[in-house]
């Protein structure tokens, strides 16, 4: 009987025939594991947030869809499972490559479950591999920020842009990390500070709309941030706060990295206004609701605008960080940098 | 017998002999008047929130002294009341103001009561020269934007940033106001947003992290914030976000103005740098907390920053305005701006 090899990372895992994600929507304060039963049951996981993260949910579709593969179902009903999953998070590009990686191979059992342990342990990789190139920029003894959750709880390996920060504390390079609490969801003041307790990392839990203040005070020399899709020409679509800090950034002279798989890049997309940014509820900017409980400050009566991202146009950015390497700002707009990455993903 | 004549604003009245003040804790939800019982009762007041705004907290403070002295406190208790009363808000040079501009005239009932009237009527005027010289600046047909809430909720009157965009909606000029929630205690969210409903003004509201998509998106022309205290080369300080959203501005194009009334200057401040900035406790960042209800939703294990206000360098405004009329940074750098406030401040 086919079956798929035992996987784990620090919020989903495949053990004993059966998906498990860490319901991330009850962290800090529990830390709870769900077994996913079938891929719709995925897709509300991804849509209700227990499992986020661009790469996180692009590898937690695939297992989805490859245990639905073991468990019996037929050609037709993983298309339609892939086609439910795909709409679960309509921003995020490495879900669509995710799914489109597991469609392009014979949809048997072995080929999905090979297929779904390559895109697992791809990620793992290229955690590593982002890890490397990210922390080659930092100086020793500096200190860095970050922004919402590009961390080990959004990847199957140690993270992106917090992947980056691990590595670079790692190597004893790393003073002190300030993280931006990110409303409404509060990724930032949740899980990246959960990590960096987890990690023992030094970090200190802003507002949002105190980073001003810290970089003003020369508190911070980089900043990394992570990416849910980027465009041909480097302009990325971060979760909604990402574009304020970047302009923010740029005043005080202090760089900010994109830090992302290169599966998160979108070639069809030539720029940033052709990224579609979703809305969600009016009640998430009207209070907040967690297992941590659930308050509302604002007047009904009050109209609510709640984009989930936003977009950095890439001349903001300092430059990217691929598991191909770091491409700066300056090679991605003279293209030998846009080059590459065009080579590098075709796929 | 002395008595002090009645007054009423929309945060704070005097009837019937007492002090009564909206607790501003418990809005939107509940509207609930406290009678104030003494100076301490109201330093507590303060301290705690129930009564906020600049302008207010020095009315009220004014206020306290006056009804104070009507009980019958001799001039060495009302002394030490102003020492109490003057420690509850640091940053607010206004209150400094107000506390001087009592302790000038006799400690007897009758002169007090008389100055504390004066400094509420004032109040009210102040705030239709505020309202009169913004809403000057604005053109037919504008969204405009606002922080924190420097309403009707913050001063004796109509309000300063508040009270512009009232007075130019009043004139039929604007067609609607985004409001941020001001981080970590959403003024912006609870307090403007309730203040606009009240008044049927047209409002959207967003975390602080989404100005810079609606600048983006060119659906505010201008904004307008407050200021607690302004230092003599026109720096000034606000709620912390202030400078985020002032650089967020520029980097648009989008004019931003500080309103405040002249009593906000300080002119023994040479820049922004000599003004002292309050840090409040980590537990309003780790959570919120009010009368809608209190949850913390980061781990205690995470540090926190959590200044009140920042500083926004007047070259990142479009200029200030006082009851004495609109102030360009230009004029300002150029300093027959400050030469004018100069003169009309010497009090």
């Amino acid at each position: 009987m086919t079956k798929m090899r035992e996987l784990a990372s620090e919020g989903l895992c495949y053990r004993h025939e059966k998906i498990w994600v860490l319901d991330q929507r009850l962290l800090p304060h529990q830390e709870e594991w769900i077994v996913c039963e079938n891929p719709s049951h995925m897709a509300l996981l991804i849509t209700r947030l227990s499992v986020r993260g661009a790469p996180l949910i692009g590898v937690a579709a695939a297992l989805a869809l490859a245990d639905f593969a073991l468990k019996g179902a037929s050609a037709l009903a993983i298309q339609e499972a892939a086609a439910l999953l795909r709409a679960s998070r309509p921003t995020a590009v490495n879900l669509m490559w995710a799914l489109d990686s597991m469609l392009s191979v014979e949809l048997s059992p072995k080929a999905l479950a090979q297929r779904a342990e390559k895109i697992f342990l791809d990620d793992v990789f290229m955690c590593e591999a982002l890890g490397n190139h990210g922390a080659a920029l930092v100086q020793a003894g500096e200190s860095v920020m970050t922004y919402c959750n590009a961390g080990a709880l959004a990847t199957a390996g140690i993270g992106t842009a917090v992947g980056v920060i691990r590595r670079a504390f790692d190597e004893g390079k790393i003073k002190h990390v300030y993280v931006n609490e990110t409303r409404p969801l509060l990724q930032g003041g949740r899980l990246t500070a959960w990590e960096l307790s987890k990690h023992h990392i030094p970090h200190t839990l802003i507002c949002d709309n105190m980073a001003a203040t810290v970089l003003r005070e020369k508190k911070v020399q980089r900043i990394f941030v992570g990416a849910d899709r980027i465009a041909r020409n480097g302009d990325f679509a971060n979760k909604v706060g990402t574009y304020s800090l970047a302009i923010v950034a740029r005043h005080h002279g202090v760089p900010l990295y994109c830090v992302a798989p290169s599966s998160t890049l979108d070639l069809h997309c030539a720029d940033g206004s052709r990224i579609p940014i979703e809305e969600r509820a009016a009640s998430e900017v009207r209070g907040v609701t967690g297992s941590f409980g659930s308050v509302s400050w604002a007047p009904e009566t009050s109209g609510v605008f709640n984009p989930a991202f936003d977009v950095t146009p890439i001349e903001l950015a300092e430059g990217i960080v691929l598991e191909q390497g770091y491409f700066s700002t300056k090679s991605i707009v003279d293209q030998w940098g846009l080059e590459f990455l065009n080579k590098s993903c075709a796929r």
